[in-house]
């Protein structure tokens, strides 16, 4: 039993849940019909399902999680993961449900990859035979892989890989080897402890001649007794600042052999016995896989955003501090400190991150619409949409995870000192949201892709318009279009001359695209005219894709709602009730206006928004978030329909009671088990009775 | 022994400490120079000698610092704290010397409020009654306390604290009591664990009259054996995103009784008996406490900045990735992968906050000076300082801190992939950090108080300009001076025509005046002529404060390098030498014009830069960070003079052994001191070897 317990007192009055029920009765919406609308019925039924089934399973409690140090919850998420596999056979999970249910439970585990990584890569360049040999037994968790392309001195730079893979003819095998410290597999999710198999990114080199990085799968630990198999060496690579319940890991080989049959050959091979190299078909078809995960993690970014805006929001509601003079807020006839939420500081901390968890929603829908479609029109041979996904893809991942790690970090500062208590939720979601700004391309770097696109289209369409025989028939895709309404008037200005103008989403995406394209043409003119090298301009070509991107998120937000985005074949779309239209318009409004008003620079130096238009823009802000998105706010966040087991924040309660939760979660820290620290007699008492006095004369001292 | 071992080969070529001694070459000043510039001969010397001290005690090694849970490291942390204190007292280490050994063990532990508020608290509000019995102790540790101030429901708004300390005349005591749970002492430093006293602010209620909070000095834990004195309950208040060596303790009290003493009587106290209750004299005399913290906050975000620049620049010019087409890069005749440090992004993200670093040394010299100064004229009865003095302290604790938090993750980020390990020191870095943004006055909360006093500035200077009899000598300090340039004439345009003008200190200055006292004039037209509330203004309120900062920091950076600044009395400038004071130039220019270009809208919008002007600070900052700052970026955070010892980094070491330092941290991992992990058995072999088949058969099968 804990030796700190509490005072059996209520909270000073208004009670939280009392507060919450305020907020509740003030939402101008039905929460149940938005959470429909974003998830489908049928994903909220499962969820209640799937929590009856996870919520009181030992391997799945979370009451500890933040008390464990790394060792144990690493031990507790291999138990976790073992008893999920198990659960998900028994229920005959389909890839999506159980998706669902470890979205739930929330914590990285060493299967992760196994499933993410290693069996797609599996599918996409394994032959038959490869998929018999390795894709059955992983099915079933007998093989379990991880996915070794990153090395400690090579990320991004997948050619500059050292691992090499060499044909031995004589033996038809290939000798995997680790020339270089720096060659060292590294980061690898799962390795670590976990795998017996792994895709092992290396060097091809047959005949004296180097291929570079092709994928091999190896076995790395023995099928008997997980013992490392003779050749290679693996462990983990040690504690991070999240995602230490994965056992990301090293390996390196010492001339390790491996059968001819390793070398995963659906595209490329190397022929048994001459070593001759069969070239891969010149194909695009690998960006597929590229769109597909970035395309997911806008998803996913959606869900860190939300959780961290329903935490804060709904603490904010409940946390009161000061009196506001000029509106100070009462409670029945006592004045109350006004609720934190009512401060339009607060309100512009947050709404825009509760908008931006929405716009995210409507993108990656559409991300995962054009996914699709792309998919079916390369099988036809149509590559028509390719370029303009992918590059879409890389800037939104970019774009979309930088914004909700940045914004839950605001969250957890919104929360004042108690977002830096683990209990709040906050740090941890956090530290293991974090890793998403740097792998699958870091945010930075991939920004040149989208980049190298929109100069491309812009060049080509110049030059089309130029040639006297361009109709606009021959704009295919938004970014043209955007791109030729500033071609044809690059000097345009914003018509608005009152703050309500700008809810309309026309001058919005005028905006946006004006900004975009403006920055698009400087920087074909500098690296054309002016010579410039692409090094020297890669903070414009940065901010480019933002701007870019920023408005496929407004577009998508606009058509979204009012029920103009294309759907997805054979998919009817859920209709959005009117007045929950109208709430998401505030937000939409909200999402397009804040980031002008916060940054307007490139609005301003594009020439459409004077300075005139941001002070208006600041009072369309303010106007729409005091008396339209306020009365709202808990209910956009009860609407991301998060249970308590999955959210796992004293704060962010659906029942508001924050202090009576706080409180027993600290009785559980295991330095409160005993009154006295254990330090105490070898690291205090000798400053504090060092004589070792006892009794009264002690205590009369003072 | 560790299960994991790397192979014995070198990293590939280049090596790193090859790469690092061609950076070293090129730095075009004396990098001791420019280190004894800024700390001074003395410092440096002792540094050198507590090293001697520190480095080899185990109770301060750091050697394990990355892999322990909480409990561990708590317990690590007393052990420590106590060994410092023996320490300090055999060497006799004044507070100075003290503070600086602590800096470079660099570890919050559960006696540092001890010494950073309870004692502080003593001095400034005991009597010498109090002094005698409590601060006396407290020297020597008999005492240890802390500082119980914040209350779970309770944070910035002290006013609204709940906790009762009811005077009782027939005992002369006082009873402490807490009323409701959100009355509980919460975030409490020392308090879980180690201190045996409290100064406890509490409503001081005496014949039924609430007289607000007042301070109490408490025992809490008996001295004989450290268990709660009855009435008190205490304990730690759990884990935390950062600060998991020190014991953040929550209290509350039933009906305590403390004799009359314990309240600190300095200037208010209760008369024995009848309960009357004595005044404090009217004084700003308590503000002084705020600046000295606010200011020493400065320098500690230099500290936070310079540390992870170092990190992050000197693993820069390691990491190589991708080739620059356009200047590859050569090491003899090989070309190499370009390091990272040589694209543009990187700089961009880098070099400001090196040069962020050095604006916090200047400011935060001059922030100490004028407390000094100030406390020394108020003592003389003059309080022209203190407005200003305490104004600026607020808006440059939230703007610096703000700057240093962001600053640290943007390192961490910049690291690639490896700045998410612990064994880069920044994740720790950063969560150590964090809480420097909330506490000492929430960074948006603290800018109210900056605003308040700009907008008094702008509204009586425009009422003495007005009245006809204003002169300049009326100007009495640098706010009034960009105040009154501005009314002189508002719509001044910037002359510049050309990039290589915007290194014209007077340009910088004049744009950040500008804009400064062009949002100041707006708020105030907001507030008195369109009567908008306060709360609707408060983002406009917070953008003023920054704005106000960031002209001073740009201010003293400019002043400081010419040796313009005037000194604290009797101390002589240390002299910077010609080629120290190009290269801070340098760094001036940078500091001051990347603000503009990254956020250039207020600068946009008060008029004074336009559009054009945007792009040529864009030309003249890749200019000055390509040929200027890039050959002295490692000279530069060289400079810090921070010894491995504290960095604790296995990417910003001084000598550049990056992967072998990584490599060998990661086998000191827990979990790899096995080669097969201990739940293997339970987890992974019911999946991968269910029938538990030996030898060669399972291998066989594969």
């Amino acid at each position: 039993m804990s030796a700190l317990r509490f005072p059996d007192l209520p909270p000073s009055e208004p009670q939280g849940a009392d507060l919450l029920a305020q907020e509740r009765s003030r939402t101008t919406f039905s929460v149940h019909d938005l959470s429909n609308y974003i998830y489908g019925e049928e994903y909220l039924e499962r969820q209640e399902k799937f929590l009856g089934l996870i919520e009181n399973e030992p391997a799945f409690d979370k009451s500890n999680r933040y008390f464990l140090g790394r060792t144990e919850r690493f031990a507790g998420a291999l138990k976790k993961d073992y008893a999920l596999v198990k659960l998900a056979q028994q229920e005959k999970w389909n890839p999506e449900e159980f998706q669902q249910a470890d979205i739930l439970i929330d914590e990285p585990g060493p299967f992760g990859l196994h499933r993410g990584m290693f069996m797609p890569t599996l599918v996409s360049q394994g032959t038959d035979e490869q998929h018999e040999l390795f894709l059955k037994p992983a099915l079933r968790y007998e093989v379990i892989g991880c996915y070794a392309q990153t090395e400690i001195g090579h990320g991004s730079n997948v050619q500059g890989i050292e691992t090499t893979a060499t044909y031995i003819p004589e033996t038809n095998e290939f000798e995997l080897h680790t020339p270089y410290l720096t060659a060292c597999k590294w980061w690898i999710g799962g390795l670590g402890k976990a795998a017996n198999h792994a895709v092992v990114m290396a060097r091809l080199i047959s005949n004296g001649k180097d291929y570079g990085p092709h994928a091999l799968c190896v076995p790395i630990r023995s099928m008997e007794d997980h013992t490392l198999l003779p050749g290679v060496m693996a462990g983990d690579i040690g504690p991070k600042f999240g995602y230490n319940t994965t056992d990301n890991g090293c390996m390196w080989f010492d001339h390790y052999r491996v059968p001819h049959v390793s070398l995963l050959a659906k595209y490329s091979s190397v022929k048994p016995g001459s070593g001759e190299y069969i070239k891969p078909p010149n194909s695009k078809l690998s960006y597929g896989t590229m769109v597909l995960i970035r395309a997911s993690l806008v998803g996913y970014a959606r869900i860190g955003l939300a959780k961290a805006a329903t935490i804060a929001t709904r603490y904010s509601a409940i946390r009161r501090q000061f009196v506001d003079k000029d509106q100070p807020k009462k409670m029945g006839k006592e004045t109350i400190e006004t609720p934190v939420l009512d401060y339009s500081m607060q309100q512009y901390r947050l709404f825009p991150i509760i908008a931006a968890a929405y716009a995210c929603h409507f993108t990656s829908k559409e991300m995962m619409r054009l996914y699709y479609l792309n998919i079916k029109n390369m099988a036809a041979g149509n590559f028509s949409l390719l370029a303009d996904v992918h590059a879409s893809s890389s800037g939104l991942k970019s774009l979309t995870t930088t914004m909700a790690a940045a914004s839950i970090e605001e969250c957890r500062r919104a929360c004042g000192g108690h977002g830096f208590s683990s209990f709040s939720g906050l740090p941890l979601l956090l530290q293991d949201y974090a890793p998403n700004v740097t792998w699958e391309g870091d945010n930075y770097m991939i920004t040149q892709q989208t980049g190298r696109y929109l100069f491309k289209s812009f060049r080509d369409l110049v030059a089309k318009r130029a040639s006297g025989k361009f109709s606009a028939s021959q704009i295919t895709n938004p970014t043209l279009a955007y791109l030729n309404t500033y071609l044809d008037n690059p000097d345009l200005k914003c018509p608005a001359t009152t703050p309500a103008q700008f809810h309309n989403p026309e001058i919005q995406l005028a905006a946006y695209g004006h900004r975009a394209a403006h920055m698009i043409a400087e920087i074909v003119h500098g690296l054309d005219v002016e010579k410039r090298s692409w090094n020297s301009m890669l903070v414009e070509i940065y901010n480019a894709s933002v701007a870019h991107c920023q408005l496929i998120l407004v577009q998508n937000f606009i058509l979204g709602i009012r029920g103009d985005m294309p759907q997805p074949e054979g998919v009817t779309a859920t209709p959005l009730s009117p007045a929950a239209k109208e709430a998401l318009t505030d937000l939409s409004d909200l999402f397009a206006l804040h980031q002008i008003h916060k940054q307007p620079g490139e609005f301003l130096t594009s020439g459409y928004i004077e300075a005139k238009h941001v002070s208006m823009m600041g009072k369309a802000i303010m106007d729409v978030m005091d008396k339209k998105i306020r009365p709202n706010a808990v209910g956009f966040v009860d609407a991301f329909a998060f249970p308590d087991y999955y959210l796992n924040s004293a704060l962010g309660r659906f029942d508001g009671k924050v202090y009576e939760a706080y409180t027993e979660m600290a009785t559980r820290e295991p330095i409160n088990q005993t009154e006295v620290i254990e330090g105490y007699e070898q690291y205090i008492k000798p400053f504090t009775n060092p004589k070792g006095l006892k009794g009264k004369s002690i205590q009369a001292r003072l």
